[in-house]
């Protein structure tokens, strides 16, 4: 029994454990916040029911205390889930003097530096709900759709797009191995057997970056599907973000609302379709805007908020200038300078969430473009053998779950997205 | 529309795309081994139907082409699928000109430097499949019942366990950083927040061995229960192998035949109690066969096949002693030179599969075996906060994936188990 049933007990005895998350009243009643299963639920405690001396000692109970309670579960509306316990007896498991972290105000620094305990405030509690959430239904969308998990290797011995933002480690004798800031290359392997795969897991970026959509490590889902062009692409990703978030809103209503979401409103961007534009209508709307930006350079973090802003809604940007774009990506035929490829663009300053393309399936295409590029095309042979032996059109994408889960729970940071956030300056604990 | 859903095209016109796995035939009908979506159906190639010159086009593809054909689906009661195709138009997408695996043995080495290849095999595509399910069927056992996602951290700026054993990497200004080999001690922190807990992703060992069972990379499930005693936490997994191996093999009994599996036997596993024995008994049962150990001593993989062959079942070895343990193991107050813990042998030379444990609650008995182990209690302090605040007793385990999937494929080796396999000496593709 936890508190996450709660609504089956309604009228009836409960037993719990749990933890005092804070405690408030005056000589004749106290009111425990008691925590179990990260759900928080209000413990009456009466002074006249459970004697001077009981009272006393659950009067004086130190925040964070483990205890175990029994008492009656009855209906309280005004509650977050809708019910109280009348407490008929305490326990107390052991104890938790003083707790670092109060319910005064703590700057985001000690609270990081006390991550360990943090994640039992509530907030906290409710971020990695909707986190566990939304890992669940990114998972059932694809195991219901016949995709295939592949669990894509993290230490990798050839270098891929950009060596300078690698984290290296000894191995054995062999010599360096990177972490691995993609799964892409492998994934594609996998269509050839599988047709329609996925990974989901850590990737590694060590950027010195400092910006509130960056960490070193974050999970990245990444899907790759044979015979599926770049409009097949748009659509699975719009279907699969909408299906996967409505989902988890609908099983979050309590934690969004303890969040302080306006929920009528995230659903509606699930429920009207996503906008799509192409780079050069971006770059129009943009100068328009007054902003000095001209044909092939990169879209930043502003200004694709001043795009988000003009639809109020998701943004998809296709066909990006081949020049900044990487070189797996197809050429668009209707459209030489620019790439079959899409971003999405989420609102409410988010940013990027997906970055997609379909991916080029000829060899030689590929070869003049790792030429062009000035990459090593040794490092790339078994990449290149997949355009050898029974080459297919195939398209993929990769979505980065902290920014998804940042736009559902509207956090202006990624940092508190993750259970142990890793950043340019923290590693700990 | 793929072949995994090919029973819903019985005696209908079916259109598809897929690779030539093999072909074989005279100079009037071709048997194309047709591939699609990790399955392999025979297409039938009759040139009185097709022509003179198809038919020549058909029997000259090499393997590996990837081809477009349509057909009717009729049933074939000796093929795996059940079903086979009877072709009635071909066309050739991309060609496959000197495809290096073919149907002839290759070595190990040989595959393995070709694991891009070699994951379109057959038995391939059955084992990642497995794969696929289990790994599906083990996050749905847990979100079934409550428990919370806990994505731990890969990069960790303290030492655990084992320093000589831990990959390493520069982290910026800030020293360096390893590759965890437990989420454990993280794990533990998110009981006081959720209760119930896991997490599930890749985990590192810069072991220097070469064994069947040992990869440097592989996903390891660790889960922790808040309020959990030993026992508890046996009969959970116990529970947990049952539910999640019977539900694997119910969807794969075509993977499980083509790798010759016996699947009654097979079920028999999980259909019957596992065997539980104290490390007492073990080391009893040992030197009545002989082997020369005795208490104290570690049980090794031979001898972890000497126990099973015994029972011809999986065998809980509970209550090592205190001193082969790790540090946080909760002492067994009936036998004080033990610890209140257990490994999980699986049957058939597997091996371990699981090692779980009560944990010590105690804040001063931590601290005691920290000093015992002489280990750095500075690199504890966040781990050892979880029993100044409300410390509860808690109990957890770790599920090692690939050595599960190679008990349910019957597999002598771990490597074939996950999709890039890295070992001592291997790191690539």
């Amino acid at each position: 029994m936890d508190l996450k049933s709660i609504q089956n007990y309604s009228n009836r005895k409960i037993n719990l454990s749990g933890w005092v998350q804070n405690i408030r009243g005056n000589n004749k009643i106290q009111f425990i916040q008691f925590r179990n299963s990260g759900k928080i639920i209000q413990v009456v405690c009466e002074k006249e029911k459970l004697g001077e001396e009981k009272f006393l000692e659950i009067k004086s109970l130190d925040q964070e205390t483990s205890i175990e309670i029994s008492g009656t579960v009855v209906d309280n509306l005004k509650s977050d889930l809708g019910y109280e316990i009348l407490l008929d007896e305490l326990k107390i498991v052991s104890s938790s003097k003083d707790y670092p972290i109060t319910p005064k105000e703590h700057g985001p620094d000690f609270l990081h530096n006390n991550r360990h305990l943090w994640i039992r405030s509530k907030l906290q509690l409710a971020i990695l709900q909707i986190r566990n959430e939304l890992s669940y239904q990114i998972r059932k969308y694809f195991y219901d759709r016949n995709y295939v998990l592949i669990d894509t290797p993290i230490l990798t011995g050839s270098i891929g797009e950009s060596a300078g933002t690698l984290f290296e480690t000894e191995y054995f004798d062999i010599g360096k191995a990177y972490l691995a800031q993609t799964g892409q290359l492998y994934l594609e392997t996998a269509i050839f057997a599988h047709d329609k795969v996925y990974c989901f897991g850590p990737t590694f970026r060590a950027e010195k970056s400092k910006t509130r959509r960056h960490l070193t490590e974050f999970w990245m889902l990444e899907v790759e599907t044979a015979n599926f062009h770049n409009e097949d692409n748009l659509a699975l990703q719009e279907d699969f973000i909408k299906t996967i978030s409505l989902a988890t809103i609908e099983k979050s209503i309590q934690e969004l609302k303890v969040l302080g979401r306006d929920i009528e409103k995230l659903k509606s961007y699930f429920e009207k379709p996503f906008v799509k534009i192409s780079y050069r209508e971006a770059i129009e709307i943009l100068q328009k805007k007054g902003e000095d930006i001209k044909f092939g350079e990169d879209i930043n973090a502003e200004r694709e908020n001043i795009l988000t802003s003009e639809f109020e809604q998701a943004v998809f940007v296709k066909n990006y200038p081949r020049e900044i774009k990487a070189f797996y990506m197809k050429q668009n035929p209707n459209d030489l300078e620019t790439v079959l490829c899409a971003d999405l663009i989420a609102p409410e300053g988010v940013g990027e969430i997906i970055g997609g393309s379909e991916r080029e399936e000829s060899y030689d295409k590929i070869i003049d473009r790792l030429n062009e590029e000035k990459l090593p095309i040794d490092s790339y042979t078994f990449y290149l053998d997949l355009r050898k032996y029974g080459s297919v059109p195939h398209s993929g994408f990769g979505l980065g779950l902290e920014r998804l889960i940042a736009w559902i729970c509207g956090l202006p940071h990624v940092r508190e997205c993750i259970p142990y956030p890793r950043l340019m300056g923290r590693l700990d604990p």
